[in-house]
């Protein structure tokens, strides 16, 4: 376990079950249990960080919030981020998420996009409960909607550019889409709606900024431990190389390389997946190595984690100091050092 | 053009036409144009019946509310409805939707299923918009998500039962299916939306009986409609004997004939779909003829669409009458004398 890890570990934790005992709460048993509700639950109980309700809750305890009335927003956005991994997992023809089969390897597409459109149509249950103020339910559904209308651009975004072979792409490309794919739901929308459960207000723009700084750190991060030997946690190890995903390596290498060697990475994205051998998909990390791809990636992220812990200190220079906004600073850091 | 189709078809084009604007009004815009949101216009710019926004707001007409007042909810229900389409069409591997090839045959299924996700989320923007009242927003947002609870229920027993070839159905089995994949978002929640938004409350039960009855009439109608060698408006006819669709017809030929007969049909049906050859197809065809099953099911639907005009007079029939409730009694007569 890294420093950053003992640091945040254990509150992610309670954070997490916190959020799971909400979600139990309010979570639906139905007919069809074998077509549709086992399903449903499979992917709810494969337990993920928790970093999305993890950050929602202490944004909100950070603005004085108490965690009971954070918690039908926390289970909500988790919920309905479940729903996007099972889409998302379909779009990217990825075969294993947190340790197991994906649903449509299990299921079939059909299925799995059913229990995605039922799961996303759920999520809203806890937000229109009794135990969240009505008067809330609007404003958080709204943030919820903004986060998935940046989510399905940035989505769009990426699937259009491997669909169509774009290669012409710089680093503020990889920024935009990753500000929309990734930022919205994974860390703008959680500091958002915490922030607006609270009585202390932090500064909007500032926050917005620390957001977009820490998700898109997050992102490459993200990537950057795809490539390692053993992967992500409980996903395939380089399956961003196998689908062509325009990491900021892959955007790095294009634009280091030339002549024949950038002619072969342009033919290797533009054939079909299951036209890429694995030794191809080796001799592409390696070039990304020997093209420094990696280490520029690696000190992009930093830069971007540093620079969002200083947006993070504008935005919360007004709110008293706690124990949960200290736990918001060890967890953006840990963003970018965490190894799983 | 039929007596009944003469009766609804001004009326409701006026409504589709309104609803229409009320969709212009509020749809967005935006980027990435090329892999999204041209995607989504297409298919909401692909005139359907209109059968929906309709119903709704001849219901809420009928109860005293201004088409004004209801729009943003028709607007939202006809939004929603379209992103179901989408994902329907991929889950039955559909290849033709109102005259044009499906989304995911002109973008393939990610970017398809990526849309169906951002119009969804779209749908709900006339409802949260400043038009529409805002103590008003979220019942009518409970009630769709009660309809998309229904119908991604009943979509994933008609999904699963053709995964595992399941052929020991009965008619009721239908009405279970048909009650939640079709009825709540075709003809319940309209008439439940309408009349929660008008002064006059028709009577509750009545008017879910008569959703589910009408709703079940129009399913099988359209499935009668899917054999006829024109099939339906702008999909390919006998597409449901190609995908092995559970219709009641299919139903009453497994519950009629026997022997050898019997187990052509079960091999079919367990067959992948592209082993279905059009002989086959053709085959099957005349058996539900020889059977009786088109007729079967052509008496069932009137039977259902009698009741429910009984219901719609029970459950009016403390509501003042008016030219909205003569289209609504015209309209449940149409939902199965209807040609196209």
């Amino acid at each position: 376990m890294s420093v950053s890890e003992e640091q945040v570990a254990p509150t992610l934790a309670r954070y997490a079950e916190q959020t799971r005992r909400a979600i139990d709460k309010v979570f639906m048993d139905g007919e069809p249990a074998d077509y549709l509700y086992d399903l449903i639950r499979d992917y709810v109980g494969r337990e993920g960080k928790g970093l999305r309700p993890g950050l929602l809750l202490a944004t909100a305890e950070a603005c004085g919030a108490s965690i009971r009335s954070a918690l039908p927003a926390a289970a909500s956005l988790e919920l309905l981020h479940t729903a996007f991994l099972i889409h998302d997992d379909i779009e990217d023809h990825s075969r294993l998420r947190r340790g197991q089969p994906t649903l449509h390897e299990l299921h079939g597409a059909a299925l799995a996009i059913n229990a995605g459109d039922a799961l996303a149509n759920l999520s809203a249950r806890p937000l229109m409960s009794s135990a969240f103020p009505r008067y809330r339910t609007r404003e958080v559904l709204a943030e919820l909607q903004l986060a998935v209308r940046q989510a399905t651009e940035g989505q769009a975004l990426e699937l259009g550019w491997r669909r169509h072979a774009v290669v012409d792409l710089a680093a503020v490309d990889y920024l935009e889409l990753v500000g929309r794919k990734t930022c919205w739901y994974t860390t703008m929308a959680p500091l958002r709606i915490g922030a607006l459960l609270g009585r202390w207000r932090p500064e909007a723009a500032a926050l917005d900024r620390l957001g977009f700084l820490a998700g898109c750190a997050f992102q490459i991060a993200d990537d950057l431990l795809d490539l390692q030997p053993a992967g992500q946690a409980g996903k395939e190890p380089r399956s961003d190389i196998t689908e062509g995903k325009r990491t900021l390596m892959l955007i790095h290498l294009l634009g280091t390389v030339t002549g024949t060697e950038r002619r072969w990475v342009v033919t290797y994205l533009s054939r079909p997946e299951e036209d890429r051998p694995a030794t191809d998909q080796q001799r592409l990390l390696a070039m990304m190595q020997a093209a420094g791809s990696l280490a520029y990636a690696g000190a992009f992220a930093a830069a971007l984690a540093d620079a969002a812990q200083q947006e993070l200190e504008r935005a919360f220079a007004e709110v008293p100091p706690s124990a949960a906004l200290d736990f918001l600073r060890a967890l953006v850091g840990h963003l970018v050092s965490r190894t799983s």
